[in-house]
């Protein structure tokens, strides 16, 4: 059994990492962590009756592998201690997420204490890192509107089929990509019947987006993204717009992310087909609320044929595979179990 | 392995049945049916990539045990065949679950097609009824507002400690609870951001209450049940008012609950303490997001000492602890498999 | 034009009161308060460009009537210097609502200031107390869930058709019920799927359903009440059940109720017939939002016969019949006013 | 008074014509139509105690204007015999939006009836086309979108600040704008927690943005559109991002659009100072809750320097200013009234 340690347990970033890992075959979670100390249940109802209490982090014990989900900034400290003992980090929050270490200054307005760690650590999305993660011993995993727009958009640019600095990314989020945090802007009476538009220019997850499907292009791309609260408590759709290099179908493009995805488990090509008379179910695009909980992440297209542009929808949950559940598949990886052990599990209908 | 078939699969309750019955360790479904043979993700998109095929329920080949998630009048035409092959039933529909044949009648507006069925099948509450259970050919699943209702009640009324013909229950739903064909009063512009009173006299529901909470009681009880939708997605809440018949304190009635349920995994007693400077997450009530998409049922309470009132709060999903996950929770007994097989999951947090 | 000023005009009950009373006919609004300077805009949107500077307290100038939407405890000590000089009060708050000095200062924690002006004050439901209320100088507007429980079972205290110390009601909320200031129990990702039971013993609104019932009784009566916030913005119903005292048909309760109010225009006796034939609009049972944003409240009821009970379903919105818009009724009449002026309006469809 | 019909008022477009028009102090209500004769408060509940009652449409009597509320197709074969009755008529429907009537065949698959009108209606939105509206007989109400788009991207147009051809729009609609017909993707259990694009790409609205901001432009345009149902009941935001030509701060482009509605008193501009460090409310985006049920439209935005990519938010209610009350505007224009007679009223906070 794998020993495992979650630091910030409280939050829902890291409840998720806890319910999941709690449940899982092959790992054992040996401790986990918050402020204060106190039954989880306290936080977390859906874990009623399991025994579970929260400690402090100055009580932690060695594990194999800590799932970070703390505020920015904590963990690029922590981290060198925790690898010379011998434990692996998986960082769900923001701190080794961008390669160029300056550029990571400006946009989280401070200075990074590991620049060595960001040169070592893996981008987690292993869609893209399979390889090189299997030997790190640090992964960035990635955001959670991140995630949506690279395994939305890697396919076309990839193959290189949109014009790849007109990018138009509209990312709508559940309300859990808030936090556990109380805030007016997603206070019930606020946003219960309304749409709450925020980061629309500059969001710190564009040069993610920009890094890696930089990295998968070949060459620069610009990713123009906006971020919506919409009111559902969970999951993402990013909405990606591209304008076609040369005209194609939506079959002829549904094929290249088939190919593009073929062995993946976890990234699933929503390829009905498009049939106007047929009942509202074969409407071919993927729905947030199918995914929520689970670690799938579903993707769409269709494409305007007479105006050159090609629209894909990624759903996945931000906990989910935007967030500790993608970290969990990483996880199985660094230590050589098969990918989806212990998140082979359906999502809700209804939801 | 057990070999199961699941009649009517493309609703809500057959649909739960299915996701979980796939991932069950010791049971593997043979056949799914629906009216129109498509793929189960045409309806299902939680099952996208899942592979299972709908059959028409002409194709269906011999089970151990059918779950039958039908229209009312079905299954009750239906079983006598099914046992006789050496099928077990386990209706999650209503045509079993009145012991009294004409009130079944009256109720239900036909007359009951297999009487003496009716007398064998066993109420699906295995809290009440686990030894019966486990040698029965056919069980009657509850109600899911039943299910909520006569769990939060039962300790009351074993106990005698409430006057038993003022019994007033409100009962709070998830629209899922309406099921999969539209209506308008389920909507989303009309109840997205409203309350829908229904049934609010003579709720079928009320008589398998009154049946089982008497034989709880070992006399006539009147329940004043109201059922109204509220907008959220699953589950229900069972709020019940008691009038008490000798003053108790909210300490002396949990302790009540806890010694009634003390062996039960799948009901859980609510009873964190109630401290009024506590932070929110110390009111000591259950939520019913806690429970959304498991078998859990969360009972909580309070007493209003100066007017002789308890509260009970019960909650459950009405697929879930009130639907097709306590069916399979009776399946496991009816096999001899730990009662928790393939079921001991969490809710999630956020819901 | 009466000059009106609001205390308290950032949260949600005075801002409502802003709202309307920008567009009365015979009113005008000459500032209202809040604790920092600030356009009213940067709080309530809807008022974007409307031009309303919130001003602070030590600013105002003589007005006519004083609307109070302040935290528990400041009006009743200011209310005395407001007198003085000629402004009457209408308390959106609770600092007047209960007739008994002690137990006033029992529920709410602190010795009353002003015991004198709770004896002049008048209980702002109009349908029970227009005669006095015209020539008060004090009004203590009535909590919301009061409002909408009193209304509903003021006809059948009145006639004394049910046993009057075993009446329950179900109280359910919209999250404006909560308040602007954030709290983890409305937080969206907590609330947006979910129903949160809260004061499920001992609410303080219990005092004043049971002092102005037991005054349309002329006798105590007994009131148990429990509250929950459901995922609706707006708009409270309270779900009132009753013991007949005699058998009764929902007809026969109908013409109490339309007897009752029958010179009311802003309570509605929700009186379609019950035609289990007819389709879903012909649910003859009141929806909450068809009075939200309006003094409007809606009764309807139902009978079980064979067991005795009948259920009153009473709709109103919180922070209008049940608040502030009921304010505004009661201001025209303290003033001579046409009741209806400036509250004439129609709710909203879909809501 | 303006003698005022309407036909097909059970409909949600229809009923808020109604719910206004009954208040309009220089407007009667004469008759609404519907397919079955029926209180309108059946339908239209917040209407309880109105005493209106719907006529089927053989039964109207002459009026002075006609708000044809009715499925496609209809009004363009009525309209000629009501002009000639010298009945104006406002079609809150798609009929006469399309200047070009082979475009309109091909989109809405049928041949137009009356092409001669095509070419006299004037498209509906007064800041566009004010004084050729106001000698019209035939008005052509925009699309719910259409509105949004064209108000949020015609000072852009009109200004030449943007690539005219790679303009993108994703357009987030609450449920109401699919109308009161049931549907499973407006079902409560399917979208309560979900978000549900349709009409991805080849939204009939498309051409009507490309008309009439073509027009704006003075050369051809191209409007890459896409829809969304989110869990709201009501409204609309357009997020429009349009790449533009030469660098500008989000001030100068405030500037323009400032400039572009100087004198509108329903389009608003949204120029709130973009403070970082400020609260929540400080976000200076415009909220769709915030126009429910209003006329109003309120356009904010913001630019991303380094990208070049300026991002407009468009906020309106597709009742509202997105149709029937813009119709109202309409007709108040048409008859000579003051623009905001009978509209001046504000939305609702909470909403």
């Amino acid at each position: 059994m794998i020993r495992v340690g979650i630091l910030g347990a409280s939050g829902y970033m890291g409840g998720e990492a806890l319910r999941v890992l709690l449940r899982h075959p092959e790992a054992k979670v040996e401790w986990a962590t918050s402020r204060t100390e106190q039954k989880a249940e306290m936080i977390h109802r859906n874990l009623y009756g399991a025994g579970i209490e929260f400690i402090k982090q100055e009580k932690t014990t060695p594990v194999d592998v800590v799932f970070a989900a703390l505020p920015g900034g904590h963990i690029m400290k922590e981290a060198p201690a925790l690898l010379e003992k011998g434990t692996r980090v998986i960082d769900l929050g923001s701190d080794f997420r961008l390669k160029n270490v300056e550029k990571w200054g400006e946009v989280y307005g401070k200075e990074h204490a590991s620049p060595s760690l960001v040169a070592e650590a893996v981008y987690g999305i292993p869609e893209l890192h399979r390889q090189t993660m299997r030997d790190t011993r640090v992964v960035a995993n990635p955001g959670c509107f991140s995630s949506a727009a690279i395994l939305g958009l890697a396919p076309l640019l990839k193959n290189r089929m949109v014009d790849h600095h007109k990018l138009v990314v509209d990312g709508l989020s559940g309300t859990a990509g808030a936090g556990a945090e109380t805030d007016t802007s997603v206070h019930h009476p606020e946003i219960g019947n309304n749409i709450v538009s925020y980061n629309v220019v500059g969001h710190r997850h564009t040069h993610e987006m920009e890094q890696e499907l930089g990295y998968v292009a070949g060459e620069s791309v610009s990713i123009h993204f906006t971020s919506h609260y919409v009111p559902i408590t969970r999951g993402i759709l990013a909405v990606c717009h591209g304008f076609l290099n040369s005209p194609a179908s939506r079959e002829e493009l549904l094929d290249v992310f088939r190919d593009f995805y073929r062995d993946e488990y976890f990234v699933r090509i929503y390829d009905l087909p498009k049939d106007p008379d047929a009942a509202w179910q074969h409407r071919p695009y993927p729905w947030v609320n199918a995914v929520s909980g689970t670690n799938f992440c579903h993707i769409g297209l269709d494409v305007d044929e007479e105006r050159g542009r090609v629209v894909v929808f990624s759903v996945l949950d931000s906990v989910g595979k935007g967030g500790a559940l993608a970290g969990i598949q990483n996880m199985n990886l660094l230590f050589g179990l098969e990918e989806k052990s212990g998140l082979d599990f359906f999502g809700l209908h209804p939801y």
